[in-house]
């Protein structure tokens, strides 16, 4: 399950697996994680966790609901409070953009950001650089189209933060009200492009990224209805096949299937979103161990 | 507390067992177990996370609520998102008759139902099974009674699907309206039969179960009074005492005490409640132990 | 992170500990600690949520929402069905006062009080001792203020019944409301007075610890507001320094800043907050560890 190439998953998450894929114990007592998602989370939470208990190292769980985030003590005092009791990495989601970087400048804890309000989502970009790596190779010139709400998306910043510098170029898609404003308007990052017409955006690229449609934008006037929204921005199965042959599909999940994603494509053979879903319990556990660094491990 | 004979149990509750009689590692490092339940639960959901625990396979909580279930995804995904976190066995609890088969057959993940809607609660006539065989030695020719809310009771389902196989014969009692009406009518499965008289059934019986009663059945109409319902188809000790001697008396629990079940029968000498709770754990780690199997045993 | 002396929490709680300063399998296999918490917490629950994991025991979260409690079953079915699934140590926090000892004594397992109602908080009691220990030195004729709402705070009542013992005198400080009835009328505990105003009650002090001040407590009409409670039983710097240099500040947590505590004294050089957080893990493995007994370490 742990680092191993996006392509050979689905023979190596069968139960039988050997003994020693699995556990590392790189991390045994040596590391106490703290998993503090003040916004509700399945997978992201469970890929922490999952990442974390199989280096053998011991998790806690605190949700916003039930703790003292609740009786009114500040985000600051509750991490220093976490850190107290011995957590030395806090992974945590917040709704406020910014909120796990204020904590970590005042924390000796190592803080992870799990993902904070429309801002970023750092580790679901690195699980989809690695995965687009296992499917395409060096990045270097390929190009990937992000469709659906990128204006409300940390999703959508943190691919672009990390595939450009890896090389690749971006093109957005998706409704105008649902892009920034000034993207919307021209004045782009670098190796960006914005291109309203999912047809034209998908012609001869390299990969797609669907984004999560939020059904809240309807009621919020964004957008016409759902309906409407699917016909023109939903990848289809005819929309996927405008792309370079076997260029993959992905999703950050959870999917609303007939929506941004018809579920033929989001379950058919260009679909790599269950190979994302394995890839990030890696990609968590490399930045685990990463954050604990060597010296710790020498002295075990 | 594992594996061993429910006659002994108080002994080995102990806080000072042996290190022997608790830790086998047997799935160290070989098993993901995700505990999805999306009903609530403590004693089944406790039960499962100690079976997994003691065979120190990592355990993963998620609750319907504040799970991406809530976002509107479809539980055939959550649960191939599961199995592509590594989760091997996903043991699902789920309001809905049918659904861990539906999910069973469309992922490579082990599920164990936890209790399906009215349907199934396989592992409770497993320990149910179990803790009679301790009791009674073989159940070849032996009658149970179950006296309760047969209708809505997947206990009772999984019960007779049990004990029947074993030998058993299952007299049922309770309430007209509480039976399901082929039942009620004579069409009653093979080894069972229906007596509303709950003095008649246990008269010479070897063992009676009985079911919790859900209090808003009184709301539904399908009962006059809790205190009638008490009154006539309670555990009384009078009534136990109608069975044969030392003839067990067993609930899959939470009790409502002075509804079903008298207080002093719930905890008096015939009780095996607390062994079959006891019981359920053992029968747990031999399920998750024959689920993964030897051959990634002798890999490890 | 274990078992340090507090002086040294900060160099210690970095991420690069050395292996053997974290994990002792005292524990392992050897303790089912259930973590019972009718009433929500954080630091608490996660505080022997660590020192239990930090043992190498198995650990189990249960909520009194989704709990059977919800279901209607006694608090005394909870707790033995709880040791018959195998639990060794039940951690208990109830808004009952006297709910862990009701089920102490009809249970063969260990039950750890984590607080009950307004009547105690034992190891609150303990990690404040020992934390002024670490302070201080010998605690005998040390004396030590108690400001806020006694009336309603286990934490009091458990410092006093750990410091008095230890040597230590007790001044109590807070609004005559917020007092319980015979000790403002001076029918007070052996070693403990009461000075309703805090300059005084502060000046030449020890140390002091100031108690979280719940907010309801204005809607029910014992506060005039909560400026005037800052105002006149509020720790400002001014205050402190009227105690003895170096005289720490200590608070169970979580704190209400700018309310019974300044932000600048919270955060400050005698501030010992966070070690009494640290020494909170300490103090629960150290519960643990002992209430495990050697007998059965030995066995290990």
């Amino acid at each position: 399950m742990s680092g191993q190439a996006p392509q050979n998953t689905e023979a190596d998450a069968a139960p039988h697996r050997p003994f020693v894929a699995r556990h590392r114990d790189l991390l045994l007592g040596l590391l106490a994680v703290v998993l503090f998602f003040a916004e509700s989370s399945t997978r992201t939470r469970v890929s922490f966790e999952l990442a974390a208990r199989t280096l053998s190292a011991d998790v806690v769980n605190i949700s916003a609901s039930g703790s003292s985030v609740e009786k009114g003590e500040s985000l600051y005092d509750t991490v220093r409070t976490l850190q107290a009791l011995g957590g030395d990495v806090v992974v945590m989601r917040h709704g406020s953009s910014g909120a796990p970087y204020f904590v970590a400048e005042r924390t000796d804890a190592a803080v992870i950001n799990a993902g904070d309000g429309w801002h970023a989502h750092p580790t679901q970009g690195l699980l989809d650089a690695y995965t687009l790596r296992g499917a395409l190779g060096d990045l270097g010139g390929k190009r990937i189209v992000i469709v659906g709400d990128v204006v409300h998306s940390r999703v959508a910043r943190s691919d672009i933060n990390t595939l450009a510098p890896l090389g690749a170029t971006i093109t957005l898609s998706g409704p105008p009200t649902l892009m920034p404003t000034a993207w919307r308007r021209g004045a782009l990052p670098p190796c960006v492009t914005y291109e309203p017409d999912l047809d034209n955006a998908l012609e001869g690229a390299d990969g797609v990224i669907a984004l999560r449609l939020q059904k809240e934008r309807q009621e919020s006037g964004l957008l016409p209805s759902l309906r409407e929204y699917s016909h023109v921005w939903g990848l289809t199965e005819a929309r996927v096949a405008r792309m370079r042959p076997n260029a993959p599909v992905m999703h950050p999940g959870p999917m609303n299937e007939g929506v941004e994603i018809e579920s033929s494509v989001a379950h058919g053979p260009r679909s790599l979103v269950e190979t994302q879903v394995t890839n990030g319990v890696a990609v968590r556990m490399a930045l685990l161990y990463l954050l604990v660094g060597t010296p710790s491990l020498e002295a075990g």
